[in-house]
Formats: structure tokens, C-alpha cells, sequence
């Protein structure tokens, strides 16, 4: 190799960046970015006689793994390659993949790997195939255009994780996922470096395991909406196929409504007829801890999901249990009574005991959220931290003390991307920060994080809009190094990274247009179009509090629903009105166009009103952005500001930051900041 | 029901749509447009408080079918209905469901059902749920927007199929397609009203099933893309809840090159080794009619898939044997001269009549492309008619062959929609034309027919863009009368069913943009959708011939897949020529922008060439529609035609027609009807 220039990803920083060897990084949209690399400046060029070779006693996910690469390398490059699988006896191959063995799931494997990158050839090198699966995806994002071929850039790469448990959690049970949903999610959790499937199960709304021991559960409790057997295996399976651990969870003690639809007897409250909960949020229902038949259930229960994921760990939920229906019950007051339990957390720790030695039988290791880590809980329990500030906590603050007391510990405060917050917000939120006491013992207790997906407000249509590509940068901050933290940079690669999912069958960004599509009723979408870009769902939980209040069945087909976080365009004006504020007359042709457009737009929108119902109530939004655009054009023009502009935008503010159809249109606060400057600058 | 206009379809022609009431009847966007239908004025308007109402007795199948109504219901109008599951003791449902009995998945079954809209309810009543089920998918096709709500109209439709045998084949062994891809396609074949889902699971290019008494077929023969028993239960289930039948087909004894691979021994060439093949085209491997063991392996394999699909047919193929490896052995030589076979004709039908047999014992009948129909063959054998102009005959001679010999009989002539025609093409085609000398009692044999998606050019990406929305007019020649023949009202109707079948999942508008994401590397793609707009694929099968030969791992990510038939500027230019050779005056401005735009867009893809090398193939495409748009808007501007024109014109039309990318430019014609009318008229 040739010329090759040091610059380990330690070293760079913002700054550096824009130093000499700038554009070549930033030609490479690597994400997660890779714990070192060395570029050089020669090509590895992609011709129609690429091959890759891999070892002889090559396991089968490894052989998959190479013919999968091969196809969407020539999807993307549109080259016709004359091998179309990896061969294990090639001359000169052009991808060498060197394993030494067969990787486990598990936390203590290897996931490491060099890959150099020459202008004859290709070496992949790793412990395990697993390390091999994921230097496949950093090649697959280093494959680049230009005017004639695709090309991989002369490099060395040597590339680790910084966390062992790097998860995505998804909700089933507030809406049902299709397998095909979970196997897309799969596929970009492997695309990012993801190494666990948190696979939430049950909850109030749902019971989606096939029980074989217990048939009632799935019958009676999943609206004929839940898994089979052959199904969860299958989904094993393929995540294993990439180097993926499952982890299932059953929501227990708390969030039972659809088990006690089921099994009412082992309810808290007595002679009750349950239902599966429609609506969102938390609800009462709770096992009985005092009734044997709970742990008989449970054990042939978690007997089953022993045996369906290899996993050592099972998640039991245990979270939000307020234990309404204990007080409520004289015998269980009675039985706490005689167990000496001070208060209801005790009694759940009792319980939760219970299921530990339950799992401890069947060789698995009990995670759970937060709540369960109480002082008899056993260290070997994973603590799951996910309260933060709405909850009264440091964010963050369980992972600590659970990694003290001596607990496994991950992190999901800061990740809940179904609060809808911006990509830099969750980018930022390290499980580790530097501000951590922890020793260095102790920062190994701290296994990493997961992103939480909860489905209250998703189905198949938008979820994956939800969750990507927000949470490619969440794994970056699993796997990348600490200091690995530019948000310009982030942003730059999170958008090629975005839509090359899409060969994954992602539908984040082109499902946005067939929700719009119903909308418009098959008209023109373009105004539509235009007010998303500009417009989020509203943020936190407020979409399902303040306005309407969603059950599990209504529509999931609205405007809100085509709208996401960072929102572009929105962005896109913020960005001008700062090279505005910095240098004004050169760039106030940047804003012009923007602001004309979104007076124009509302045009399209009055056009489509009336062709069809579902457009009404969006008048509201596009008219205070037309109104506020007007003004700043007015603004812009007279090129000044008097007193009267003055009142005359705070109106006009009022109404750009009421929130509409569940909606609201982020440029709030960028108005703000230009009209601020226009007024004390007085242009 | 007040003031209803009488007017069955029988009477409804082109030129009653344009007369009093058709206002009214342009409103509605029914595909299959319905046998009877009697509209009257007045609304039921959908409000949150709608509900469904099912019989007590009411089968699990209907339930699930009025679920998914509500849903899709719900998800199009965005109203949040109170009930989100159909009730069995509702006092005053909106909508009342009233069966008589369950169906049968059989040819001979009532699919007929009643719909009776008024102002206050909505009654749809038929024999069979499966009735109810194509009368739900109507009821859905109603549901029309206003400005403030969405509503039914006040209506009696009385509609029952004219054909029994409504099918779509799926070619799953060129591609594999997943079950998500098949259950979406399935959910479409429900929501256009087909019945049959005729699934073609091996041939050369893979064996597709998982076989428990020889699993070496699935493991050799399919490259790990098969589907599990488990799976094709699970796709059976899927099709028995929609109402369709599905007939599974075994490709023999030609086509056989992936189970070869498995099983070498049972090839009519020895000693050979056998290989999936990769290429498209017909291939010599060719099992062997002589061995007693390619009896026993077809006769176990037909038991266990006689035990999966539950539909009594199952097809057989036999197409395309051209009996090469028979002629080339002397034992199946000396085997014929034994059994005193004359050709290889007599030997393929010895060979038939033997899988006749081992059907018959599985209490199965047999169905088989129309090569099977030779003197001996039974009648109670399904003859499939595939062959046409292309292969030297009659389209549909062998149907009315069939017909007339007794047998059952299915038409594909006509339908194969991988050859890219459009759709008026398809539409007009019908199994029983008024020009058929057939007596009553023959036409009854004529079942209906079936569209083929063969798939060597498709993958899980593309292949929705080639069934849909096309497969949705040749399912209306399937179901509604024969004098439905509209081409304008039809087109008129598809581009509403084509959009709403996005509610179902399918991918055929939003891949397009997926496509060319791809090709842009993450550029703005408007210059490409706007060149896309006016492309086909190349038609029949010259996409495969004349210029890339393509394999089954080569990539389908190409302009060419981005494109479609009926490309929708190409149209939509050629009706303002239509119009503006009428009345050039007034029209005049019609054409202008679109060549305007040619012109234009020819700049945007100069500027994404250089970003990817995906595009400089396309840019002999735009700058012949540039130039020739280029050309018209010099002529349009100086109203005339002179000599040196004329030839400049030939000369840049041969550009025009000048596939590239396997693409052409479908305006060709439409051009030259222009210029030839310049040319005549000397503006």
C-alpha cells in the first residue's frame, strides 16, 4: 500500500476534518466510524470480474453472509459480475475473507476486524465470522462513485467495538410487527453494527408468543396477532445469521392485561373480566404474586422461551407496576403482612426472585428494567436503566448505581426515539459519559445501550420512519469511539447511510409519499409534500395526550404520521438564517426562495381542500407559515423592522407555534433567531 | 332507497357513460366494474360512530375480513371509528353482513353477493362468506371523498363473476419471491376480486420447496431460497382467508435442471453433472420417463404436496420439452421403438399419463400447459393455453381445441405481463370472444384464465411494478361482463385502484423512487423520474436478448426496472397531440411545456453524469428526446414544415427509436403522428 496517511479516528476531530486530508474522509460515508483508518490514495476499482473467496471449512452464515455482500454490491454498482457466489477455491480472488472460527452470541465475543483495502485486492481478516459479517458492511459503505466505476479506497481499517451490548428494542405488543417488519430491522441493525434484538413481547395490548403449554395466551390474547413457534426461530435464527442476539422479554408482573384476558384467575384483582387493552398507557392489572398458579404458568412459560432463544438472557420486564390492584386486595395485603413486606416494591422483589430461580433453572440470566434492582435482587441480574428527568431521575442514574452495587448494566435513557426528539439529542447521550466516578472495574459493568422502540403510535407503514435513520447513529455511539462526537459530520453521513437502507427494503423514506398519497386521494402531493418537510410530529408523549387520543386500532394513516424528527427543510432555513446572520447581504437570496415557496404552498394546499376531507385541518399549519414567510419577505424587502412589525410577529408566532393535526412546524425557533437579528440589527 | 336510476353494466357503454347520469357513475372507482349496478343520490357518510355487524354463526374467515375492512376503511378516511372489531349483537350497525354459509374453495362456488347502500345503512348479503368477502372489497372501492368527509353512495349492486377460474401465476423460480411478497400480491389478487393463486415453484433455476422425503431437492436445488412447509401452510391459509384457491406447479419433465442437481441419476443424459441454471431461455436437462425412479421420487413428491395444498389441482407443466437428451439416449431411444412411440410427443404423454395416475390415487386432477392435450390424455385434465403468434400459432387455438374435446380449459395467451406490453393490450383480450364458434355447453369448459408473471426479470424489489396495476384490468375481463370494454373508463378507474393498492402493502409506485435513489447515489432524482416517465422496458423479450444477457444474481436495479409499461408522459403527450391535431389553436400551449421539459431535463442528468457512472447510459435516451423536443418547439414556433425539416426530422426519429439501457422511448409513434400532421396541415 501506497502513501498511506495516519489518522486514527482518536485524533479526529471537528477540526481536523477541514484540515489537508479532509476531503478524502469525508468522501467515506462510514457509519459506525471505525476505531482506526488509514487511507491511502489508490483505488480498488469494481469490475464485472469481482470475487471473493472464503475459507475452505467456512461456516454457512459466513458463506450467506459473502453472497448477500455480492448482491448488493451489484445492485448498487449495477455491475454484472460473472461469479455471483463466494468460491472457496479461487486464484486470485479479489476479496479475501480469512476467519479463524465459528463467533458465539455472546457478550465476550470478538466482533473485531482489519480490512485492507489495495489497488489489486481486498483482505477481510477476523477471529470470528461474526468480526467478518461486520467488516463486510464497512466495505459495502466504502464502495464509491465516480463518473465511469464504483471504487473502494486504498486503506487499512483496524475496527472494535466500544460496547458489547449494542441493542435495538421493538414493541410488538402495542401494535403487531410482521415478521418481515422485524427481518428489514434486522438486516439495518446488521448494516449499523447492532448486536442485540430486545424483542418486547407482551404487554397490556398484546400477547404475541405462540404458548403450546398455555394455548389461551395466543388465542385469547393477541386479537389472533402473535407469533408461532416456527416463526420466533425463524427470526433466530436470521438474526443470528448476522451476528445478531435475541433477547425476548415478558412484561411481568405489571402490563398483564392481555395474560390476565387469558388467565383472569391469576389477576390481582378478583372475579374481574379482563380485556386487552386498547388504549396507551399504564394500566393496573398486575399477576398475583401471592397465587402459586402465577409462578406454575410462568414457569412453563419461560420454560417454553428457553427453549425458542438460545440466549442466555431473558428480559422480565418488571417496570411500571404502581400496584393498585395489591392494595386493592385483602389477601395479598394479608400475605405481605406474614412475609414481613414493608411495601409494594417488596412484594415485587419477592416476585421477582420467584421468576430468578425459575430462570436460573433453565440456565438463563434474568434482565429487567430498573425497577427490579432491589438490595436482595442477585448481582447477576442486568439492570435495564430507562428513567430520566420526566420521571424525577438523573438521566442515567440507575446505570450507575447498578454498576457500583455490581450489576450488568445498559443504557436507555437518552434512546427512547419514540419520544420523536432530533438526532443530535440522542447522539449525544453517552453510556459512559467522561463525567462518570465509575473505576475502571466498575465501567466494565456498563455493557452498553439500546434504543427503545415502543409502538403505540407505529405500524408497519411508519415504523421504520421511527426508527431509522436515527437510530445509525445511536449504534455509532455503541460502537465508535468516545470521542467521536461532530454533529456536522454525523449529519453528513447519517443521509448516504439513510437511503442505502433502502436496498435493505427499508420503507423509512418511501413511505412518507403513500401516506400523503392517501391523503391527497391520488392528487398531487407536491404541497404536501412540502409542509412535511417543514413540520414533526409533536414531541415526548404529547401527540397522544394533548390533542387526540389514539387506541390501538385507529388510524395510523395521517399527516403526523408522514412527518419525522429533523425535518429537512426546516433544517435546511435554520442553516441559511445562520449564514444570514453571519453575512446578510450575501446570503439573503438563500432565504428568498424558501420563504416564497412556503407562501406559494399554501395555493396547493387550498387547491386539494375540498377534494378530499383529510386536508382541512393541515390549512391551519400552512397558513401561520405562510403568513410568517409573507412577513419576512415584507421584512426582508423594506429591509428593516419598525415597531409595529414587532407586535404584528408575535401574532403571527402565536399561531406558527400552536400545534395542528398533531403537528408542529419546527422553524419556531429559527423565525425567532432571524427575527431577533433582523430587529437589533435593523438592516 | 330514494330515486334510483336504473342502468346495468350490460347497457353501460362508452357512450351512455357520457350521457345524463354519468357524473355520477365517473365518481366511482370499481375494478372489476360490477355485473349490476343502480345508483341512486343520496350518502351514507362515515362517521367515528361506524360499525359491522357479522352473523352469530359467522365464520373465523369473515371476521377477520371485516377487521381488515375496518382497518383499511379507517386508514384511508382517517376516521377513528369507536369499534375497531365487527360485532355480533349490535343494535343498529352501519353495516350488516348476512351469509348463509361458508364456501368452499372449488370452482363450482358462489362468489356472488349483494350490496345495498342507503342513506342511514349499508346491507351486503350473499350465499357464501367468501361473497361477502369480494362485496367487502367493493364496499371499500366506494368509499369516496368530499371536502369535509368520506361517503358511500345510495346504490343496489348485484354482482357475481363471469368466470370461475380467476387466476395469477407467480414464476417463484427464476426469483425467489418471500412470502411477504406473495402475501401482498395476495392481498391485491382479494382486493381486484381474482380467485386463483397458481404458484410455479420449480423450474431450471430452483427447486422452491421443502421436500421431507427428498430433501436433497431443497437443499441442492434452490441456493437456501425455498419455502418451508410451514411456509407454503402458512401462504395456503393466507389465500383460503381471501377466497383464493391456491394450485401449486411442479414443472416436469422439462425444466428440470434444478432437480438434476439433486438428482443426476433421474437425468436422460448420464453421467452429467447437473447444475441450477443461471441463464433464462429453455434448457435440455430433461428427467428421465424411462427409469421406474423418477416415478417413485414425483409420486412421493406429489403426496406431500397433495398433503399442502388442499386445492384439488395441481399443474404439472410439461411446457417446452423439446426432448434433445431423449433423442440424444439410446436406452429411452430404444424404450420408445419398444413401446412403439412415435415421437417424442407419444413418450411426454406416456410420461403424463403416468403422473395422471399417481395424481388420480391422491385423488388430484391434473392441469398442464397445452403441450399435455395429446389424444390419450383424459379430459378431466386442465388444459392450460400459453402459446401464440410467437410460437406459430393462433392465441388461444389450443383453449378452443380444449373446448371443444371436452377438457376444462384456462387462457395466458394474452396475459403473460412480463413481455411489457400495455395495458390496453391485456385488457381487451378475452378467454370466450364473440367470434368463438363454440356451442353453450363448450363455453362452460372455458373456466377463465390466468395472468403469468414469469420471472427471470424480476426480484422482490421489481416485481409488484410488473403485476400491478395491469393484473387489476385483466381481473375486471375475468370477473365483469364481456361488454365492459372501455379502454378510457378503464384507464380512468385504474390509476385510483392502482394508488389504494399501496394500503395493502404493495410497492409498485413507491420502488420506482428506490430505484433511482440507487442509480442518483442520494442525488435529487427529478431528472430521472422525469426521463423514467416516458420509458418502457423493452418489449417481449428482447430486454434479455438483443442487448445484456442477464442472469438470475444480475442486478435489477437499473433504469430499466424503473421503469414501466404505460409510461405515464408518453400518455399524457399523446392525448394533447390527439387533442392539438384537432384543434392546433387552442392547444398549441399544451404541448410546449412537455417539450419544454424534455429539453430541460436533459440538462439535470448532465449534472448527476459525473456524480455515478449509472447514468451515462441514459444520456443517449435524454439527448434524443431533447433534440427531437428541440425540434418540434422550433416548428410549433415558426408554424411550418419545410423540406430541410423533414429529413432533419427522420434523422433525429432514428435516434429516437434507438433503444439503450433496455429502454426505449415509448413516444415515438406519437411523434411521428405529430409530425406528420405539421407536415400535412403546413401550419
Amino acid at each position: 500500500m501506497r502513501k498511506l496517511f495516519k489518522a486514527t479516528l482518536l485524533l479526529l476531530t471537528a477540526i481536523q476534518i477541514t484540515s489537508a486530508q479532509s476531503v478524502d474522509y469525508n468522501s467515506y460515508n462510514l457509519m459506525p466510524w471505525p476505531k482506526e483508518i488509514n487511507l491511502g490514495q489508490a483505488e480498488f476499482i469494481v469490475k464485472e470480474d469481482f470475487t471473493v473467496s472464503i475459507p475452505k471449512e467456512s461456516t454457512k452464515r459466513l458463506r450467506a453472509a459473502a453472497t448477500r455482500f455480492l448482491r448488493r454490491l451489484s445492485g448498487r454498482t449495477g455491475v454484472f459480475f460473472e461469479k455471483g457466489f463466494p468460491q472457496q477455491k479461487e486464484n486470485t480472488p479479489s476479496l479475501i475473507i480469512n476467519v479463524k472460527r465459528r463467533g458465539k452470541l455472546a457478550i465476550e465475543e470478538n466482533e473485531s476486524y482489519t480490512l485492507n483495502i489495495s489497488v489489486n485486492n481486498i483482505m477481510l481478516e477476523s477471529e470470528t465470522d461474526i468480526g467478518a459479517i461486520r467488516g463486510l458492511e464497512t466495505l459495502l459503505q466504502l464502495a464509491t462513485p465516480k463518473k465511469d466505476h464504483f471504487y473502494l479506497p486504498e486503506l487499512v481499517i483496524r475496527d472494535s467495538p466500544r460496547f458489547p451490548w449494542r441493542g435495538l428494542m421493538i414493541d410488538v405488543a402495542r401494535h403487531y410487527q410482521p415478521i418481515e417488519v422485524l427481518k428489514r430491522n434486522l438486516d439495518a441493525m446488521a448494516a449499523v453494527k447492532l448486536n442485540v434484538f430486545h424483542w418486547h413481547l407482551t404487554d397490556d395490548q398484546g400477547f404475541r408468543i405462540e404458548s403450546k403449554s398455555h394455548p389461551k395466551l395466543h388465542e385469547l390474547g393477541s386479537d389472533g396477532q402473535y407469533y408461532t413457534q416456527e416463526e420466533i426461530k425463524e427470526i433466530v435464527q436470521y438474526a443470528a445469521d448476522r451476528g445478531i442476539r435475541v433477547v425476548p422479554e415478558l412484561d411481568v408482573p405489571g402490563h398483564a392485561s392481555a395474560i390476565l384476558t387469558a388467565y383472569p384467575e391469576l389477576g390481582s384483582k378478583k372475579d374481574t373480566k379482563y380485556n386487552i387493552e386498547r388504549y396507551a398507557g399504564v394500566f393496573d392489572p398486575t399477576l398475583d404474586p401471592t397465587n402459586e398458579k402465577t409462578y406454575e404458568l410462568l414457569s412453563d412459560l419461560f420454560k417454553e422461551v428457553a427453549s425458542l432463544f438460545p440466549d442466555p438472557y431473558v428480559h422480565i420486564g418488571g417496570d411500571e407496576n404502581e400496584g393498585k390492584h395489591w392494595d386493592e386486595n385483602p389477601e395479598i395485603m394479608a400475605f405481605k403482612k406474614k412475609h414481613g413486606f414493608e411495601s409494594n416494591h417488596d412484594l415485587q422483589t419477592y416476585f421477582n426472585l420467584r421468576l430468578q430461580k425459575i430462570l436460573e433453572k433453565l440456565d438463563k440470566k434474568l434482565v429487567g428494567w430498573e425497577e427490579i434492582m432491589t438490595p436482595d435482587m442477585p448481582t447477576s441480574a442486568v439492570i435495564h436503566s430507562w428513567r430520566g428527568v420526566e420521571e424525577g431521575l438523573q438521566p442515567g442514574e440507575s446505570l450507575i448505581i447498578a454498576a457500583k452495587k455490581g450489576h450488568y448494566s445498559i443504557l436507555s435513557t437518552g434512546y427512547y426515539i419514540d419520544r420523536m426528539h432530533d438526532i443530535a439529542h440522542h447522539y449525544l447521550v453517552d453510556p459512559l459519559p467522561k463525567s462518570s466516578d465509575l473505576t475502571k472495574e466498575e465501567q466494565k459493568k456498563v455493557l452498553g445501550g439500546e434504543v427503545t422502540m415502543w409502538g403505540e403510535l407505529v405500524t408497519p407503514l411508519t415504523i421504520d420512519s421511527r426508527i431509522w435513520p436515527r437510530t445509525a447513529a445511536i449504534a455509532e455511539r455503541f460502537w465508535s469511539p468516545a470521542s467521536v462526537v461532530d454533529i456536522t459530520h454525523m449529519r453528513k453521513r447519517l443521509s448516504v447511510i439513510s437511503f442505502r437502507l433502502e436496498e435493505l427494503g427499508l420503507t423509512h423514506l418511501k413511505n412518507r409519499n403513500v401516506i400523503l398519497r392517501n391523503i391527497a386521494n391520488g392528487y398531487d402531493i407536491d404541497a404536501l409534500i412540502k409542509l412535511a418537510k417543514v413540520c414533526q410530529p409533536l414531541q415526548k408523549y404529547s401527540r397522544n395526550k394533548g390533542g387526540t387520543e389514539y387506541k390501538s386500532y385507529s388510524p395510523f394513516t395521517l399527516f403526523a404520521d408522514a412527518c419525522t424528527t429533523d425535518a429537512p427543510d426546516a433544517f435546511k432555513f435554520d442553516e441559511r438564517v445562520n449564514t444570514f446572520v453571519v453575512n446578510p447581504k450575501m446570503s439573503k437570496k438563500l432565504l428568498e426562495p424558501m420563504l416564497h415557496q412556503w407562501v406559494e404552498n399554501h395555493e396547493g394546499l387550498l387547491e386539494l381542500n375540498g377534494k378530499t376531507p383529510l386536508v382541512s385541518e393541515l390549512l391551519e399549519l400552512s397558513s401561520a407559515l405562510k403568513d410568517i414567510s409573507a412577513f419576512f419577505l415584507k421584512v426582508l424587502k423594506q429591509e428593516g423592522v419598525s415597531k409595529v412589525d414587532s407586535n404584528e410577529f408575535m401574532k403571527l408566532m402565536t399561531k406558527v407555534k400552536e400545534p395542528y393535526a398533531d403537528v408542529e412546524i419546527v422553524a419556531y425557533g429559527t423565525f425567532m433567531k432571524l427575527f431577533t437579528y433582523l430587529k437589533k440589527n435593523e438592516l
